[in-house]
């Protein structure tokens, strides 16, 4: 439930459309709904803008179709984030609305599309073609909340003709992501030729020292460039929620 | 040199103002300059709106001191961070318009004080009296950046209903810096009251387990809220040039 | 053998109703029984209150089997925990008294329910739907152990409203405990909110930083809160066992 | 202000004794008072009968004075932890009830003795000489808040004998306190032979692997003993008032 | 080739039995044998006493086929440590005195046992059940290098007793090894019943904080008993054999 | 694309061979060419003589597919690292000339052999045998560069006097790579006898405190020797690229 | 007290010499005597064949001179490890049998020199000139636990002749005691010459990686040699009672 | 005693103008020399053309003068690193020849400055200011050895045009090293526009995350550039003599 919907609710209600007693039904939820293994917190998107997004990795599918089941009724778009295959299989059979996009293991579930709302560009640059995944994950999460958003992948530091020839591209955006793993240099180069804010995402790729993403994370909090913030290993649906947010101050 | 000082000094030789020899003097220099030590980049401020910022922790007086001399010729606002009282004295003697906030241990030079020009207010919070130092960098540099800035100290989450009294500033800030050490779990809590986007910075404050700030990092990158992204340990400094980066979008 | 079950025994030596030749008998193995791969300390539920449980992970099926055989014959209750599946089966068919917790890990064994013997209620709580198995691991152990249980699932820090939605079942428990992963915030938000002592029980659940539960653990270490002490990651039993030491004092 | 003031003050009201403005101007700061460096949050001797507790290490005199001059005016007992004897001799010259434990680096402050309240004796064993004051930390903490203490010193597990010399008093406490560094084996042990809740405190006691005592803390949070739970490295104050909190449900 | 068969070789040719164009064969790979992926090192039996053994966790069975081939023609014995079931089931089908010990997944090959050649006895502790398959593999070590053993299972610091009714036993060895996960705490309660050395082994049976055996490693290292040495991780064979050198000198 | 075929097509421009418009397409992909999920870096054989190499590891067989398609184009050589056996038969049975080496899992593409351009000799050393594979993979690296390359595997410090056996062959080399798992000790001994550079590579060979190679890592990078330089864990390519280098300063 | 005190003690009472309440009073605090700040464990050096050992890098100078105090009366040798030389100074001079070694931060306290008692030769090591300081706590060590000490000190890998001109002291020690710093290498190329057991002292010495001693420790634990087992990092004193009980057996 | 005069002596010997006594004298100490409490490796500079190097950081004074005394006899170079001003006064006292430079805490000895052998330019790159410290450090060990060397300061990530100023002189080099803390991405860049060989040095520059350098350490290590290898943290001596031995092939 958004402020839109709300505030159409209570207009009715005003207006004697809507009977006092199904308003209350409708809004006895607000706040929060105990589904027993799940306290869904349908307020959200009214104090937040967006409704809650469900992490997929460790629930089961029943788990997930019990919250979709409830949020469905309530909401425009509902994500659910690092879903394998298989359990995309079950609930997008249940939910056609759903689509599930299996690079980034992401299921987005829309009534209809997202109006853009966001002041400018979302630009989503990744180091190497492996990182493609994560930054995937951040695209689809910027755009199902309302944001332009343009992609350069694979412009790595050992090259750095390939980032020159995309730098108007980097001026002309409000906010950038940048997604790297190994050392995780690219987002204090990106960051060097612009003032926009530039949210970093190191990604587990690489092997020895790279530590599964610590590495490129490290790297990236040390980084020489003021204008970055960093956020977990391979959290492209994180940076992509905070580009949004970021985008419409 | 910003894109004012550009223009002006572009218009000069335009209406024959100012010598093309002194013009070109004067934009020589306009890449960078190589004082052995160091290579000031003076493009900064034409590029990221905001000239580069001296770290001033392993320099010795006599390398801040010169690059001051060579910035201070171009620049409206000159940062040195990390600086310790003796040697800010010495920096202060020879820079009357240098004052240092010893306990940011900042040093902020200014010809004349920088205009408001981001769009909404920051909102600095630190989670007990022991990061206020921390907090102090952030506003000090955000300030100097031209932002607006509001301060609640010392509403940690052993006693949630401090930070509840502060609702309705927290929901009017258009960023967020929280600032906290220990277990660093006051920016989820914080975030999960706001749609604006949050900078947290996690603190060296605390003992054993704490390990120097590494706890409060990773729990503020684990955070189960989304709008939040995350800058290096006890970094005021950047948290406040991130926050008016994004309030100049 | 608890001490109930001792007395018992004397008594009817004293009264003549037990031969003094098979009380001989009884009393041998008291102390420990050496079964090749196992010294089992039947002498604990006299000296604890509680017989060895049985720590299943790494243990063969026969090796289970075996210690089993020896304690179902002096005990009432036997728990066998991290067992999976497999294993499972083949001793819960061996012991039809066996219950098996999939959910949990968890096998309780009882010759008949244990009685509540507790002193107040044990709350659990878990911050997101993905501790619950975890939670569930600390609800059997401490109603196995003699006392009456209460939970609230999926209450994390991100809505902290949820939270404040079950303030009086908080203020009114004896002993908490409170299960989660990620930054592990929500112990010392819920021991700001009582006097009781309050159990963390941090999870691997998570990914990168959250480093298998480690940054959860050194969070509810580092806790600000001071009613609050920690057992190891996803020690659901240990954290039931201590809770119910605590509610016997 | 605990509940024993709050009921006194609402008694005058209620018989004339105490003027309604005067009233109101006392419970006026009750929630919490904003000293522009802290939030004193005075509602906590309510909610969890004790009032907070100063964490000195980081705070500067001022800081701590200022504190104190608002919780002296409401509290029976104040605590402030990990003071330096400089500091400390400016703060007990200000404060002739407070008192200064050097080696435990604590600060008790006390209107008049608290009486002892909790249930049974909390027992305060340290393994070797030097995490003496750490167990003294716990020691005056758990006194302050009225329970009465026993304490055995240096009876670590290389002479397993001095340990069960001290058999007897180790299974008649109620709570049980373990101080221990190096490889921190001694809670295991103690644990062991007693059916109540053990607090088990880490110290950074060792050199080399013992990692300024992470060592032993993991240690402890591995055990094999299931009847104890940990606090943060060093924390004596944290075990004595986790302690109390056991010893009073 | 031991100093035995070197002695009688040496012999055979002084008196004649042996043509020196043989001997001189059966000598020219006595310092090492060049097989193009090892160099095998025959010179080590004489050199230390007992033949190199073959590390085979990272071998494929044709490289460890290949060095047994050279190994088995002029050593007693040989051990291959690390082996899993399906390679051993091919090696023991070719070398039929080959047996394997699944439980301590090595293979002993031997013409003729060892004979008893060390002073004393090695006493094998191991404090859990799910130890028991690394104490297996320091006995067969010791055993197949000349060394009486015996062995004592599942005595944790958790029932000290059990323990204790041992002691006379570990009195009266020569050398022990203790196995122990978890916190790795028996040997510091061992070694301080006994002037023998002691040879402690980790094992990385726990979970969450045993990080793998770290703890139980650097907890033993950190042992307040001096008479105290540790070798890797689950190296049962390394504790044998250091044992077995202990026992020889 | 190297400087060869790029001064023929020019010469063919010059003398009328080639039309301008068919070498302008040509040289049009010089700098970089997107294909979407990659940027190829064409001008890399012209800066660094030697192409693009890549990482096979986290691409799909598509997207390495699709980079082959556009290098082989242009190039004589190219390197696939990091394949695993399923992916290296679907693209060799695409590129007939493409080799595939299971144990250093790389691929080698190319026109026509590399012919020897390095100035002298590369020597690989491998500590054991368990090593080979990575050593494999320096050694296909730098004979696909252009170097001789000459092979000693498993010489570990155990057995010194088999080291001692090669030391004419270490003494002539012009580079070497030692590559080591454990202790990663064999560097410091080879640098020893030597004063040409020595490449060390540490590998995940080991078990238990070895982590994954970091011990071998460490002890490299702290080696007490001081013509020694380290690569990454397991990184046998860089190693040969390295020494391809130095070999042809 | 050890058993020729012992035995004396019960012959003067036998045969009448020694009043028996004299003889119960010398007895009486045969286990242990409690000082307040420590249980003195008298009963050690019957238990173990060598008194306590008094750490002394935490404790007071009026802990260690309390505990001197009452050893003093009862042992032939006390060792006081750790100490400084301001502390050293006051107990010296309380104690004119206490010699002080400055480079060994050790106080050997003893009535008259220890006789030697160990069977062999125990040789000790240092790899470079830095670790000599832990090597002579060892050397002090073993002396004082009656045994004969030989010593060789910096002859690191990097310069293996040197090693090798010292083969034949290695090769008839009866223990050996390597100490190392930097990547610790030493003891795996020593254990390879002999067949003696190897006790590997790890040292601080180094820098960056070196990680305070940790790589030194790690490559000691890995090393391809197996007559070797490791003491903590800088724990001369502990290494030399490991040789010292060896070389007893 | 290099090989020059190696050979003047034996010529000396060979035409009889120097006694063979006194030829056997000079020999004698040829392979090391021990001064009990150092084995001086005087064939080094035969075996590594480049005498032992004195690290200066844990020896006395005495032991360094020591040292520096036998060497100065056959050397004529000699190189004392990691030595602080106070020790550094006495030995340059002591030693006219002497030259010490506090910045990069070096001290130089030599009878006649090294002429220049190496084959082509080494070019000394930092990325900080703060940095130069260790980047002189390899300038003057390079310099010592004989070769030519420029150098660039100061040229970070954060102002990738710096970087391109200098593309030519980057070009040009035959062997670079590259000098950079924080995150360390500096070597990646550069070692992306040439073909020559890259030796990168992380130094401890940086706060929180940097970890004393690891981070920039594992950040070289994990470089999508190939031509890289790294050397332990703050080691800009050890790159200056890899860079030399790079120099010399």
């Amino acid at each position: 439930m958004n402020m839109d919907t709300l505030i159409e609710l209570l207009n009715g209600v005003s207006n004697g459309d809507i009977q006092v007693e199904k308003a209350a039904d409708s809004l006895k939820h607000l706040s929060y709904e105990d589904i027993d293994f799940a306290h869904i917190d349908h307020h959200r998107s009214l104090r937040k803008g967006f409704p809650e997004v469900i992490f997929g990795e460790s629930k089961t599918t029943d788990q997930i179709g019990g919250i979709l089941e409830k949020m469905t009724r309530q909401e425009n778009t509902v994500l659910v984030t690092r879903v394998d295959p298989p359990k995309a299989g079950i609930i997008c059979n249940a939910y056609p609305e759903a689509v599930y996009h299996e690079d980034a293991r992401i299921i987005v579930w829309q009534k209809q599309p997202a109006p853009v709302t966001g002041k400018g560009t979302i630009l989503v640059i990744s180091a190497g073609t492996s990182d493609i995944p994560i930054a995937r994950e951040s695209i689809l999460t910027a755009e199902a909340m309302g944001n332009r958003v343009e992609t350069v992948f694979d412009i790595g530091v050992a090259g750095i003709h390939r980032l020159m020839g995309h730098r108007e591209l980097i001026e002309s955006a409000s906010v950038l992501i940048v997604v790297a793993g190994m050392e995780g240099a690219l987002p204090s180069v990106v960051a060097g030729l612009t003032a926009s804010p530039v949210i970093a995402v190191p990604t587990s790729i690489g092997y020895g020292v790279s530590l599964g993403g610590l590495t490129a994370l490290f790297g990236m909090l040390s980084s020489c460039s003021s204008n970055v913030a960093v956020v977990n290993i391979d959290n492209g649906f994180g940076a992509g929620y905070m580009a949004s947010a970021i985008n419409h101050i």
